[in-house]
């Protein structure tokens, strides 16, 4: 296991009042004893399908093939899909220099797009920009009836049929959704497989913000060359003590999931996972859809936040320390001393900063990770600390499998069904009733 | 005045028990009105730089100059500075598709990098991949002692060293730094200046998160060729109110801070800015910045959040309406009825969407967001509606200099310094503790 957790900084014994109390954490040890039975249950029975995945390698090959076809002459590709249908495979794509703040324009291979906002003006300039003979499209929706890809999908198709295109389709644009359901609906394929556009099965039995380890997530990383074998063999190594029966101080997502119960008791309206490394600002935005949505219901769940280090220190940190102490934070670091460019150590005397000479920019970063934390801590604020040795997909695929774990275990602990997303139906009905009245 | 503001959906009276009670309101007014009263005399008196800078454009001649020396012969353009020194400039950049999401690599003109967080992995690549000859780099820092600033910058002189083009640091390299202090020290200028590197002076009296109109924010907004003279001239329309006398009713800066007051005193900890358009993304991140550690000190303070529509509707909007009630909101629209690629009625039809015939992607966009800010009110949870007609570089101007004078106004109202960020030296000193420990 390449993960190490320490929860230590995040209870009272420790850092004193404004811990997380002993007796909190306690109880939420026995919530997650009896989260945890539950799981081992869903292993067993198979009844979770999400469980099935890590270790598994059967469907792989069939990713591997759907990312070569789309790569072969293409210089631009398009993910059309919506949350969870896209911020696991951004996650992943992140290790490959996607979208890395700074870096990622200068990206290698073939340039990826995930248009997982609907956006008038981005979308109009998107399909006049690219060069469309070049561009293959992805389009993942797992039920077929996500509004804004069907919109996309639509918009797709006519640009093609401007370019003269369309009777390329089949070859320019892939599917991923569910077989069609026995009363024969769905829109995504009802849309696209009249154009000759063939399908990937998207998985049934997996909804979207756990779907990073399905071919909706792995496609994307395939496309950008990651082992996808790495990654399910990662999410196996969270699963593992699961797997084993081991007890609940020995499964790293069930001790996170009892700080997430303490927390609930003890009235902590805000988690903030801060990670040192531009390569997981994804990975804290997937975790904020997958804590919101599987948490936030019948009035409970926290509010997930966000953060990256060092640059959020100058942004949120203030608040951290010194606002209400109404958080639990996690910090997420990896094994970055030595990496990166060395300081000269003229040029570090001639700024007055004799300390950095000699050393590397990692080392600036692995001591104002290690700091933050500490500085949290030493001003009462509770902290779990998370490290990997280094980011590679292996350590990836056991991060995110580590998060979905510890959410669901903390559903089952706090009461509410982390599958489910009962509220969002509402505004949607609305959304259809004004597009209708606004018409002309 | 192009912002539009309507605090309605807020309040108890209209939503019912969960809205803003009417007596908090009216307390947050009170409040608001002696805030409003304090920056009107800081106005008058001239104590307060930032309120200077709307209108102005006396500066602005040396900074296009500055941007256009800097894109001559340039295919990429670094920028060094984090925090402050960085967002203000990214939210305006945006407007100009600068990492707009899927947008931003097929961007027009020289490619921007704004490296605000220190990776070491990110940086070595990036100087790895740059064509050196060709990138120019700006470094920021007020004081000129940000570490992580004058790590980039050593990093950049060393690797223009190994190219061989050391000799042309002058040309390459900008600085952006206050002047010398009395003392003689400015870590920044003591590095670069003998290289023979150039600086724009930063202005003594505005400091990082306030920013964004000063040659900081101005200098990437006039690479990116936008018209900085409407930035400054939108944001004198925010501020106009103030400058006329208006009462707190008529100033929408104040009417926000009100809610502000108002929340703070019916202990709501949380609020979240949810905009929908791309190029508000980092208008969003900017404002985190600017109201975390403006507000985060003294244990008060609310937590900000970031979320852009329609694509948060999928990963936040199950927490923010059947989560806990503990939530303000602010919606962001833009007016995009009407805009983007129209549906062609008849693949409308084929995928059982006849509602979508003929509509452009922009008339859903905008009914989802009036329908989200409708759905939280009909389920109780307090509104604020924000509506601009366009997004250009004046309206731009006109929201950055709104959330500055909401914020401080919130800071005078709530009893804290708005300008101060305090906590934040303790984690800095460790980490240099722990930087020194590490050497091996």
């Amino acid at each position: 296991m390449a993960l190490k957790q320490n929860v230590e900084q995040a209870l009272e014994p420790t850092i004193g009042v404004g811990g997380l109390p002993r007796a909190a954490f306690e109880a939420g040890l026995a919530g997650a004893t009896s989260a945890l039975r539950r799981l081992r249950e869903d292993l067993e029975t198979g009844r979770l399908a999400l469980l099935q995945l890590p270790g598994s390698e059967s469907d792989l090959a069939e990713i591997e093939a759907a990312a070569a076809g789309l790569k072969q002459g293409a210089s631009d590709i398009v993910l059309l899909g919506t949350g969870g249908s896209s911020l696991g495979g951004q996650t992943l794509a992140q290790l490959a220099d996607w979208n890395v703040p700074g870096l990622g324009r200068l990206a290698e291979g073939p340039r990826l797009h995930f248009m997982d906002n609907l956006d008038p003006i981005t979308f109009a300039r998107l399909l006049e920009r690219l060069p469309l003979p070049d561009t293959r499209f992805v389009a993942i929706s797992k039920s077929g009836g996500t509004g804004e890809t069907l919109m996309q999908a639509m918009a797709v198709l006519s640009a093609l049929d401007r370019a003269g295109l369309r009777g390329r389709a089949g070859e320019l644009l892939l599917g991923l959704s569910e077989p069609r359901k026995p009363n024969g609906r769905n829109a995504l394929r009802d849309l696209l497989e009249p154009e000759g556009v063939r399908f990937l099965e998207h998985h049934t039995g997996v909804g979207g913000r756990y779907s990073a380890l399905t071919n909706v997530g792995l496609l994307p990383a395939a496309i950008l060359g990651l082992d996808i074998r790495a990654i399910r063999s990662g999410a196996a190594e969270a699963l593992a003590p699961i797997r084993a029966g081991a007890s609940v101080n020995d499964t790293p997502a069930a001790v996170g999931a009892a700080l997430a119960i303490a927390a609930a008791l003890e009235q902590r309206g805000i988690h903030v996972m801060m990670a040192y490394a531009d390569r997981l600002e994804r990975l804290t935005r997937w975790w904020v859809q997958l804590w919101a949505e599987s948490l936030g219901k019948d009035g409970r769940g926290s509010q997930p936040v966000a953060a990256i280090g060092p640059v959020d220190q100058h942004s949120q940190l203030q608040l951290y320390l010194a606002g209400p102490n109404d958080k639990v934070f996690t910090v997420v670091t990896t094994g970055v001393a030595g990496e990166g460019p060395a300081i000269d150590p003229e040029l570090a005397r001639r700024a007055g900063e004799p300390g950095f000479a000699g050393r590397h920019i990692g080392d600036l970063v692995a001591a104002q990770g290690r700091a933050t934390a500490d500085t949290l801590a030493r001003n009462r604020r509770p902290v779990r600390r998370i490290e990997v040795d280094s980011l590679d997909a292996r350590t990836m695929g056991e991060l995110m499998m580590h998060f979905m774990l510890e959410t669901i275990l903390t559903g089952y602990g706090i009461g509410v069904d982390p599958f489910d997303q009962p509220a969002v139906e509402e505004g949607k009905i609305l959304a259809k009733q004004y597009l209708a009245e606004s018409r002309a």
